[in-house]
């Protein structure tokens, strides 16, 4: 038998599998087709001196012509906000390349945010040539971006993974720092592989000769895509029909059974089953904060966010009813689980699917079961295709009806009569704004809590950083999801219920202290054609920290811009581009939200300045603050 | 005889030494006290939760009426950036004061530049509670801003000190994470000590309920200020004799000696006394790429700028032609090497003065003497005093003139008679521009390698990060730098050759790509009234690395900017404050140049948009990378 060459895999129709009939390719065009086979089809940062050989290949035809696309950022921060944005909204890998030292810590705070949510994130840097670190000539040399030795830099060399050192088992699941030509595509892949399993970034350090180096193109053929499902490990069949007879079983015995859909289930792309699987059964069914929009909202027995005691009244009453707690990509840390405050009802089981375990707990006699290694992809797929609705035996309370945005009880909201804009009446009149099959960015700050409640419209797909906090990540992070929405269009659609012609929006909530912290990349956002709607709340500061202390101090003060001109100083010299509009009153505020959601033509930046009261914040981050602040206290 | 009480040692003239007769206080009024008396007056940074309760001391009266000032940045990069130019113009330690994970990572580059280039920078970060990495109750508990474990982190807490551990020993000379109330006080002074002795940067991790507690004051009272001169140790005056001894008995058998100027004497204080070692003995004198503006340019023996092979011929010439070379501070890098170039006269004999050792090297014998642990600062100080001017004899070939801008010998400048604006053009007018007594920042690009070869005005202070090379760090620092001025208005003037009525510019020169990274940070600026003058090169793009690869690559391009409506938004509504010009032509620039450097009126910022040609770049620029890609490839 001949043997098989690599040509024979050549698929003509996909470019960036074709090698040119070449059993080797530079691997520089090695990683950028790796990229493209994953599903990254823009990739964002910065040039710099050690990932320039790199980059040249985003030019190589086999890459060009497959639609990799390059999205230089004004600076590696805004890039690693976007390579997350990128990824929230595809659940594709989102991918950064930066230069050694100072730009690849630049973005650390970025991947440390993508880190701390389960983001998919890639962070390319470019290093010094392999030879720098490994030639006795070489190695005793203090090279240009790496830090020196703290004692004896003059006579001692720099360490090559300082950086590397730094980030390893503390903000990556991978990690890779390029040595060996030979086995650098096989490293490319697994930390490709590590991320889809763990969802977190990982890195890889390329030596600057490395890119034009050749190596064999074999890895790419064998395997032509790799996607998150290829890199989750399934369990034996026995196993999973024993967890989903165990499941089956305590929901058809439940009388109040609760789903709560929670942001893992977002991140290992299933939050359609787990609708799917809502719909069919009825089940009563919540949000967390970090899960926001894995549910759709719109369903008839979503009862609301569930935030322990510091969410709505209301929603914590009903979630404390349920006898049994499904609680799908469990994710616990002091925000998504209202400063550990998750109460359940006397006696109630609660089940919890993550990545790692599925975990059973009876709390009636504090037992509990731990299937450690079995990720809940297969398990919540076999459960919707293996759960019997008829021997469901619900029996909620038949008074309560769905939470909408109409039964919403927030004390401040009642009388809200004011003539200037608050955050009670923005709670009143944003949601009303939104339109099935929008995409919502909001910003780390006040308003967001008040997102929190709010209930969405179908189809709506909603990103925040809510647990991580990092102010300014928003609006590079929109730029990000643009990017996606670019490259995936309707990718987050599913099913009929937003009209076929209906092009979503993509809307950004942002803070007027943290759009000072990356507005530069409102220009890239323009560069790059992304049609957004883009809401500053200018509330002269960090009105999130005063509600917190020091409500009139300079330090929560920032400069007054006129946010207006923005865009003409960023590249829209003669306005054709963006629209920009100062708002004051609730009329004005109602005229423009209504003529946004309306408008037929989607294919300008649209800039709302709204003002909004120094001091005023919504219900709910008072609510935090206290409870953050009591849990304190007490010990 | 009574015990000796607290109140013995109050000075009623330093308030911030005052404790209002009390023997305790808050250990945040403690911080802010300790850094009035260590001579830092303003502060960097931005507000978080984790360190508000902090920044509540600022307003404490005995810190506010001391005049201790907090300088609210647009984000943390900028504040590192700005702290690190307050450090480079006083001398002082800059300090900045960001939130745990999200504010001090985004702060990271910027730390690892101060440390790479040897800058006193103080990073205070708050963070969490101390009961939250202590108690069984809460230290499993997952806390925004604060990365979770790799695995299983719904089951296991957080590492709090995870970003302590990042730094350690990486960038940072000393690092105090805090436990124990008894011991911060010792510890925050430890960490001054270390940051002022190794001039590099340090950090304190402050837990947010610390700065409520009471401390004692005794170190404040004690020790009522620390200087940098505090915390060098001295070696024993035999030892210290019989160096100067070594190094007198060199100086006068020598004939042709070099002093070289290096950027550790301008860290460690020194630079004075090593420009009146030059002013007295007339010894030729070189400045390091890095220590430019160390000696005073205008001096009548000044040669040049020595930087190896890479830098101007005619220096180089003069700089191997001497027998014996004193190198002062000096700092050994690849960029302030010339890419290991440096060369010397065959036998020629060398002294290194450094921080921590002095070194003799006779390369006729290849003889070498270490007095290591030995601080360079009272070594030349001693020097200076004791040396005996007559007995040298300098022999220099006298046909050798000093260098000054018009012996600038470049290619590209014999025939530039463009219509356009040139770099060879810049080279010719802008040393001119520059007063004596001024204060220049520039940014890393590619007019910082024509700057190298500029013959600078007496006084002049050039401040750029040279070796760390981070774009976009200049416009923060001269931030800092303007702070700075503020703080200590004329501090880098020394000696007569300045009119006394003359108010020092601020001068930075900027590239556009880098001026992308960290703009807003202009709005800040504004708001503290610094008066500056800046130049922003319009290249269209990353010139620097066009010159490296990629010269007509897309991910060298940027967006265009109308640079000159920036202020308008960032601020400046009426341009009451501001000055914005577009300038296209050698002859409009011309008269804006003379128009600034004569100019009576210092108080508003003016912004000069300057276009280039995109490939445009200096010879120097050039040389380098032609040298740096030479080397390479040689192994």
């Amino acid at each position: 038998m001949a043997p098989v060459t690599i040509e024979k895999y050549v698929n003509q129709n996909e470019p960036h599998l074709v090698s040119n009939q070449l059993a080797t390719i530079p691997f520089g065009e090695y990683i950028f087709r790796r990229l493209l086979s994953i599903g990254t089809k823009s990739v964002f940062g910065v040039p710099g001196d050690f990932n320039l050989s790199l980059l040249e290949y985003l030019y190589s035809p086999n890459v060009e012509s497959a639609g990799l696309r390059w999205v230089g950022t004004c600076n590696e921060l805004n890039a690693a906000y976007a390579a997350d944005g990128y990824s929230r909204y595809s659940n594709k890998i989102g991918c950064l390349i930066t230069t050694y030292g100072v730009g690849e810590l630049s973005a650390l705070n970025g991947i440390a945010g993508s880190f701390a949510e389960n983001v998919k994130v890639l962070h390319i840097v470019g290093v010094a040539k392999s030879i720098d670190s490994r030639s006795n000539n070489f190695k005793e040399r203090n090279l240009h971006h790496l830090v020196p030795q703290v004692h004896n830099s003059n006579f001692k060399g720099p360490n090559h993974k300082v950086y590397h050192d730094m980030v390893k088992d503390r903000v990556a699941c991978s990690v890779a720092y390029l040595e060996d030509i030979e086995t650098a595509c096989v490293q490319v892949d697994n930390v490709i592989r590590d991320i889809f399993k763990y969802s977190k970034p990982g890195y890889i350090f390329v030596p600057a000769d490395f890119a034009d180096m050749s190596v064999a193109a074999d890895n790419l053929v064998k395997v032509p895509h790799i996607s998150q499902q290829d890199c989750i490990t399934y369990p034996p069949e026995v196993q999973l029909l024993d967890i989903i007879d165990k499941i089956t079983s305590w929901m058809y015995s439940s009388k109040t059974p609760a789903i709560l859909g929670d942001v893992l289930t977002d991140r290992y792309g299933v939050s359609n089953i787990l609708n799917e699987l809502i719909y069919t059964t009825k089940i009563w069914n919540f949000s967390t904060v970090m899960g926001k929009s894995v549910i759709d909202e719109s369903n008839p027995t979503y009862m609301g966010q569930y935030n322990g005691k510091e969410g709505l009244k209301q929603v914590y009453k009903h979630f404390e009813s349920c006898d049994l707690v499904l609680h799908f990509g469990v994710d616990i840390n002091e925000i998504n689980n209202g400063h550990y405050t998750f109460t359940y009802k006397p006696n109630a089981k609660i089940i919890q699917f993550h990545p790692e375990y599925i975990r059973f707990v009876d709390t009636k006699y504090g037992d509990e079961q731990m299937f450690e290694g079995v990720n809940f992809v297969p398990v919540l797929k076999e459960l919707y295709k293996l759960i019997d609705v008829a021997r469901l035996s619900l029996q909620y309370d038949s008074n309560v009806t769905s939470y909408t945005n109409e039964t919403m009880q927030i004390e401040d909201l009642t009388d809200d009569q004011s003539s200037i804009i608050t955050q009670a009446h923005l709670q009143k009149v944003m949601p009303g704004f939104l339109n099935p099959g929008d995409v919502v960015v909001c910003e780390t700050g006040s308003f967001q809590f008040s997102v929190r409640d709010f209930a969405f419209p179908t189809q709506l797909k909603y990103i925040s950083q809510g647990f991580f906090l990092s102010i300014g990540m928003a609006l590079p992070a929109a730029l990000g999801v643009g990017i996606a929405m670019q490259d995936y269009s309707n990718a987050h659609i599913n099913g009929s219920n937003v009209k076929e012609d209906y092009k979503p929006r993509l809307i950004l909530f942002e803070g007027d202290g943290a759009a000072q912290m990356t507005i530069q990349e409102l220009s890239t956002i323009l560069k790059c054609n992304v049609p957004l709607e883009i809401i500053i709340w200018n509330n002269n500061g960090y009105t999130i920290e005063r509600a917190i202390m020091g409500p009139t101090r300079s330090y929560n003060d920032i400069m007054s811009w006129k946010w207006t001109k923005l865009f003409e100083a960023f590249g829209d010299f003669d306005g054709k581009h963006t629209s920009s509009t100062l708002i004051e009153f609730p009329s004005k505020l109602a005229l423009k939200l209504k003529e946004l959601k309306n408008s037929a033509r989607r294919n300008q930046i649209e800039l709302l300045e709204v003002k909004l009261g120094v001091l005023d914040f919504p219900e709910q981050l008072k609510c935090m603050v206290e409870a953050a602040a009591l849990k304190r206290n007490k010990k």
